[in-house]
């Protein structure tokens, strides 16, 4: 049952699932990112555009936003609902085979069970939010908000359901600055340890 | 006034000292560890057993602990006295050109105004009590609560001088779990990287 997994967990625009994608290239590896979704929304039977805000409820726009505002009991019921679907489908993966794993707390899924190389990419926010720009293009709000707002979302995601702070060195086996060494030198860093 | 300086923060246990002190070695530079507390004592004036205590205050032991227990403004002022003369010492070794530095914020002391390479030394607290006992030897108390103490003292140490939470991954270029990944890996990685 065990494999070599690589979970990548990143800030928000640090690059992160780019860097994902390539090792699992130079590797051979499937790697999964958005496809999770699409098996989690199969999994649990909710669309995909619920599951895809579900882990940011702490920004959620629109209309949902205004349903779910008040959050009640049923609510933490539905996201305890999905996060355990989320487990399942992640477990399932894994045991597939070899991967790599781009975000949705797959670090914490799979530490016990599986021969896991949990790396965390990080930058600093200039950087991020020129990044996001490039890749995701302009929005109503600045970039240093969309990026703030994504890190307070993924922050409590990530401690609701670990326990732990999001960010802590000692919950990885490596953290890179990917602004700072740079994408390829990450990249190498990654597939040479696997 | 720019030279490729790599700071090496860790966890009690972690073996940073030994992984900084192997990448010196190979990379043909000076490592400063326990050789900054006579530089600083040089500086400041104090005895180096008392700059030794000076990080560890949460959990300073002896007589000096029952004469320093009720922190008068003195002791602050002393404090801050020794971390002005920590900083000097860092910055002119950190200016005759490329080296090592084993802990004491240097990280945070020179990252505005020299090339560096800062790395955090981690690993889990079962390995790390193994190892203090290997190389340390026995102490009256356990190796757990020894390794509890310093992480406490490290972390209001580095939080009090940086207003940084010690540990986490983003101030630092590279994480690293020494027990996970094994020494010889960090130490290559380091060594490459430089």
């Amino acid at each position: 049952m065990n494999h070599r997994i690589i979970t990548i967990s990143r800030q928000f625009g640090s690059g992160g699932r780019t860097i994902g994608k390539e090792v699992a290239l130079k590797l051979g590896i499937p790697c999964y990112d958005h496809e999770l979704i699409e098996m989690f929304a199969k999994e649990s039977g909710f669309s995909e555009e619920y599951i895809k805000s579900s882990s940011e409820q702490t920004k959620r726009q629109g209309l949902l936003s205004s349903i779910l505002a008040d959050r009640t009991y049923d609510t933490h019921i539905t996201e305890d609902f999905l996060w355990e679907a989320q487990k399942k489908v992640i477990m399932d993966v894994a045991k597939k085979g070899p991967c790599v794993i781009v975000g949705r707390c797959a670090d914490f899924i799979l530490e016990n069970d599986f021969d896991c190389l949990s790396v965390y990419i990080h930058a600093d926010k200039s950087s991020r939010a020129k990044r996001i720009v490039e890749v995701y293009g302009e929005r109503k709000d600045t970039p240093e908000k969309r990026i703030s707002d994504k890190d307070k979302a993924r922050k409590a995601y990530y401690q609701k359901y670990t326990k732990r702070v999001w960010g802590n060195a000692e919950d990885f086996d490596i953290s890179l600055d990917s602004h700072k060494l740079g994408f390829d030198t990450c990249i190498k860093i990654i597939t040479e340890l696997y």
